[in-house]
This record gives C-alpha cells, structure tokens and sequence, in this order.
C-alpha cells in the first residue's frame, strides 16, 4: 500500500525548471536509453547522487543524436525544498565528466512543465561556407566547401512561413500526431565569423516535427548552391510526400537555442 | 661535392607562404619537437608526403602548447612551381588528422620570410565570464566564475600601451634579447555570445616576448575582478620584475590572430 495520497506527496516535491546547455556529439541524443549514454541520463543520474531516485525529467523539445543545445529545458521533482542555485551547483560538480552544464534553475509551479507550458521552440543552425577544413568550429557547424547565394536562400525560406501540411520535411518515423504545424520565424543571416562565413538560420514555432529543421536547411542549402531554384521549395512544401525533401543535412550545426514561457521562467 | 652552385638552387625552388588555422590542445606548440606532435611537425610531415623532404618551415610565431592560431603564417620552399591552391588542398589532405588547416597559400618572392618580413602581430584572447562551466566553448576560452569591471581593466590596460621595458610580463625563460618592446594595441570589449559574457582582449605589438599575452590577461583580471587597483598594472610594469606579475592565464583561450606584411600577402 502507498502510505501517502498522490496529492499529498504532489505538496512535498517541489519542482524546479532548469535551464541546460550541451554539446552534442558525445550523446545519443536527449532522450534516456537504457544501453547508450543520452543527455537526459546523465541529468538523471546526477540528481540520483543529489537525492533518492530514481528520479525522471522531461524535456521541451527531445534532441536526436548529435544535435546540441544552448537552452534545453527541463524540470525536476525533488523531495528537499532546494536553494535553486544550490541545486544548479550540486548538479553542475556531479556532471563535471559530461559537456553538460545547468545554466539557471528555477523554483516552478507544480503544474508547470517544461514541455506542455512551452509556448514556442527556438533552433539555431550554423552551417560554415568554405574550403579548409573547420579546425576550432569542428563538431559545431554543418561545413559546405561552396559559397551560397543567401539571398536565394531567404526567397525558399519565404514558402515555409505560416501553417503548412509539412509532411515533405519531417522524418518517416515523426511520431506528431499531425504533419500541420505553424512556422513562425525563418530567418537566414549571412555572418563573418573568425572561422570564415557562416550562414545563420533561425527558427521558431510553437512546435516541430521529427527531424524538420535538418530537412528545412538540407533543403534550402540546394537552394543557396543553385542546384534548386527557391520556388522549388514551394513545389517540395506541395508534394506533401518526404521524398521531395532535399537532402537531410548533419546534426551537428544544429541547437536547440531556447523556449519561451508565459511567464518569465528564470527572470 | 654539391653538384649545383647555392644561387641556382634558391632560384629552383619557389617560395610559398600560408596562412594557417589550427586548435592548439592537441599539440605541445608550434615548433618542432623530436618526440612530441606540433603544429610545425605536422605542416613539415604534410609537405615530405607531397614532395620528397625533410622540409623546414619558418613561422611569423612560436605559439605555446596550447595556443590557437586563427592565422598564423609560415612559408616553405619547394623543388616544384605548384599553383597555390593546389598546394592547399594537398596539405589539407595530408594534415586531416589533425586540428589544422590551411587557409590560404601564396607564391611569395625568395627573400620573403614568414618571421622576418612580417610588420606586427595581433594577438585575440577570449575570457567567459560565467558560473557554469563551458560546454561548446570549453578548451577554447579560458572562463572564471565571476563578473569583471571592464572598464577597470581598460584603465589598467591603458598603462601598458607605448615603449616600455616588459621584464615584469615575460617568461623568465624568454628568449628575447631585450625586453623593450612596443604595444601597439590592447583593446578589451564586453561581447555577449550564445554562450555567455566574454571578454576579448585584442592585441597588436611588432613582437611580443615570451608568455606576454597571458602575462597580461592574467594581470588584468586581477584588475577586472577588483583584487588590483588600475593604477597597480603601471606599478607592476615599473618595476621591471617578473615578480610583480599577476598569475600567468592558461593558453587554451589565445589565438594568434594574424600577421601583417608590407604587401598584402593573401590578396
């Protein structure tokens, strides 16, 4: 028998919002797998060193293999009523082996969760344009040896905005219930970095479907090299069929960049 | 005997300088070692591979094990008149197994060399400034957990600018015949990257002596963080002792950032 109601035990675990930022290569992506090493796990098993476990979190946006994050958030039920910034410290020294770092904790409401009171996602793709191979910014862009027509590029990206039936640019194994999602920001800047030009991808919806940013850029980088024209990514949008989709590009120029809240979560 | 005179032999072999991208922590520093990998063991087994050798590159700097170089610059002389590009690309292939690249290659006349022809040196360090520890940026960045007055640390800077003797921030295994040397530049800017608040420090001197930058950095930030006063870098700086000198930073957030010639060399 359980000793305590459910509601009972709901007051004692107060929860709290974490902000995380990681690299993804080392990982098989956010979510917990029982054989590989995943981003969720290491969390979890690093407030299983803090307090009793085991303990589960959940995620606002699940980040495939290789995909990196610079604002992934989470929360966590915990017994102890938590000092949040003692919390992120406790955290941050057991996940000293990882290239995962809390950035900001947040005590939070008890109905709040980190996916269903998200109200948007925000990605970010760095894809590097030049010949010599990336040497400091090796593992964090998607590298072309070609230069991309940029403003081709904003012209395809153009046919996305909005609600579209987005089957053509998500994965055959999407889980979403509908291919009909709303694309509220594409934005392409052109950017001198120190490790050559980058073109810079910004994204934003409520949410997205398997795989869909990677199939966007892929797309569109066909695009910026000429080898489709930008109304071709109308004519793929059309199709509704995953196999007009342009090449899916690499998963290590893209991160989860942040999630927005209605309230101000780590104000 | 040697079969040809030395003149005609120079003229046989065309000179070429390139510029040269690399991440330092894998390497114990640019110059060649008998039983350690460096950046110029690296560049010179490249080259043997392409032609037959052993080739002897020259550097505009030696940077330290652990220094980056966002570009560098060497010249080689080789036995066959190679397009410069070419000569890139078969670098770039024999050098992928290492964190360099070459940027750019150009023929250059036989007396232009790498280290005595170049005008100045400009030197880039990147500090973060933030509690948790760095994921994307770690090894390229050198990161303390607290917040630094800017502003102190460019008052600080400001004594270190001119012709001054630099004993007190050279290496006391500096090799430098004397320790006058001309700073040029020392800008300090406050940059919010996606991974936090940074600090870049932007260098610019003819030469610079052994472990000068990070005799610097790491001065300043005693500056920046409040343990020093402004005014106690030109105190540090008159005394004209090793001894006075801050704690030298670690390498892993210095690059050397270019090399300035009478011509534009990479045009």
């Amino acid at each position: 028998m359980f000793p305590c109601p459910p509601r009972f035990m709901w007051h004692l675990m107060p929860r709290y919002a974490l902000k995380i930022e990681y690299h993804g290569a080392p990982f098989a992506g956010w979510q917990r797998q029982a054989d590989q090493s995943t981003v969720q796990g290491a969390i979890e098993a690093a407030l299983d060193r803090i307090e009793p476990g085991p303990h589960t979190i959940a995620a606002a946006g699940r980040t495939d293999a290789g995909v990196h994050a610079l604002a992934q958030v989470a929360h966590c039920d915990m017994t102890k009523d938590w000092d949040p910034f003692r919390l992120s410290e406790a955290l941050n020294y057991h996940l000293k082996p990882y290239p995962v770092a809390i950035l900001s904790c947040a005590r939070v409401a008890e109905d709040w969760h980190a996916r269903f009171s998200a109200l948007d996602r925000r990605y970010f793709f760095r894809l590097l344009t030049r010949r010599a191979p990336a040497t400091h910014a090796a593992g964090l862009v998607w590298q072309v040896a070609h230069r991309l027509n940029v403003e081709a590029m904003r012209e395809g990206a153009a046919h996305l905005l909005g609600k579209h039936d987005f089957t053509t640019f998500r994965s055959s194994i999407c889980q979403a219930a509908s291919p009909v999602k709303t694309l509220d920001t594409l934005e392409i800047d052109a950017v001198d970095t120190q490790g050559g030009p980058e073109i810079h991808f910004h994204l934003r919806a409520r949410s997205f479907l398997h795989n869909q940013v990677r199939s966007f850029v892929g797309s569109l980088e066909r695009v910026g090299s000429g080898a489709w024209a930008p109304e071709d990514i109308r004519t793929a949008l059309e199709a509704r069929n995953r196999a007009a989709c342009g090449p899916v590009c690499p998963p290590h120029g893209l991160y989860l960049a942040g999630v927005t809240y209605p309230d101000d979560t780590f104000a």
